[in-house]
């Protein structure tokens, strides 16, 4: 297990943070890790002395799909090896220390780092091991901590949980690479015409039946339906549903059965 | 298991979503959910039909700390029932559905779900079934989807992490918390009760009037049908208006004149 043998398999391939798990125990969480990154497409992983030493079976098994960021990962020896050629570096703790450095939560974190890799810059994050995390003298290395912004009665984050948010806020830091899902971005909406000629219909059908009674409340009551008409955010095809239904109800008092 | 037993258990004491899951089968996750809400200060739990019953042991175990949030949780047998009370539904999936519906990331459906409850609105969140997530009945349900925003190639969240990243994103969003100007502030906007009811009534109605044909297309008509309304953003004045037109067709039919 030795910096030098794995360091030159983790090339740096694209502008993405390094997530280094200082002294991880369990290989289940190394691979949990792994998962929790790939989620959101980051694949560049380093290990500072694993409890069980590297490759190790459970965290493969543990990382399935997401054996890639696995296959690719370097492990070093000491906490300083695995962030030498970096830029900059985050130290993720769940706990006031009483160094004197910035702490950010992971958001503003993600931000600064979006616009250090623009920069040219290599940005890694320091997670600590399962049950201690990281001790002061590898927080000391780093320029800045992440603390996330937990309930101060109840902070349980594990590995694999903070791994996670610290990747999602990256990703969210990308969203304009990233376009915002909408399923409804090719959904037709009905347009002023179109819910001008439904309420038409409404009206049309709904004197015949008597509904806009007593007379003199009839004006208010159609403006109250034309506004109500104007706040749903109807599509071509809810206006097409409601003119079949105001025509069954015809078809079906005309039936007379 | 009933929803009545337990209803009551789970009153709203302040402004915050409800988290709802739906059928989960593990008690540890339902545990581990647990965790990771109360992680961001989140107490309200609903679960619907889970799979080895209620209360269960390894739920209990697996929350630890955050056992207050299993203490006040309330058990249903539908999800119908347990949207009940609510004004607006968000459902979370992995995977695209051919339901019009908008689909949000976490963080603009937290954004949407800060908004709402400044309103007054109560606001619920859809998590499914660990292996298989949400149905499309319930999310017919919905008024709107999360989707994580993961990558395309490797998506893998678990039912914690799901839970997890979702309650991150509404502490963050209530970071700083400014009050905004809402003319709509004191609107009394439907429940998910009341839009079951209208969707019963119109159900009712249609059927009657012979609007469900043929008969195979019968089910995908309801389905629509109940999604469109789940999109509509109703008051509970406009549920009424509806009512009153379901009611006017059908007295009209019987006037036979």
């Amino acid at each position: 297990m030795s910096g030098t043998d794995h360091a030159h398999q983790d090339d740096w391939t694209g502008p993405q943070p390094v997530f280094v798990l200082v002294e991880p125990q369990m290989g289940e969480n190394i691979g949990a890790a792994a998962r929790a990154m790939w989620n959101f497409g980051l694949e560049h992983m380093r290990l500072v002395h694993p409890r069980d030493g590297w490759p190790n079976p459970k965290a493969t098994a543990m990382a399935s799909g997401a054996s890639r960021v696995l296959d690719r990962l370097g492990v070093f020896d000491t906490t300083a090896e695995a962030v030498g050629d970096l830029n900059y570096v985050f130290a993720t703790t769940a706990r006031a220390r009483d160094l004197t450095k910035p702490v950010v939560t992971p958001e503003r974190a993600m931000e600064q780092a979006r616009a250090m890799t623009r920069d040219g810059k290599r940005v890694g994050i320091l997670f600590g091991p399962e049950r201690a995390g990281l001790e002061n003298v590898d927080i000391a290395q780093a320029n800045a901590i992440i603390s996330v912004p937990v309930n101060p009665g109840f902070a349980s984050l594990n590995l694999a949980q903070c791994v996670l948010l610290t990747a999602y806020e990256w990703r969210r830091q990308t969203g304009d690479d990233v376009p915002e899902v909408v399923a409804m971005a090719k959904t037709q909406f009905a347009t002023q015409l179109e819910m001008d000629k439904l309420y038409e219909h409404f009206l049309e059908r709904l004197d015949t039946a008597g509904f806009f009674f007593p007379e003199a409340k009839a004006e208010g009551m159609k403006t109250t339906l034309r506004n109500m008409l104007s706040r749903m955010p109807m599509t071509q095809s809810d206006t097409q549903i409601f003119h079949g239904m105001l025509r069954q109800f015809a078809r079906w008092k005309e039936r007379g059965d």
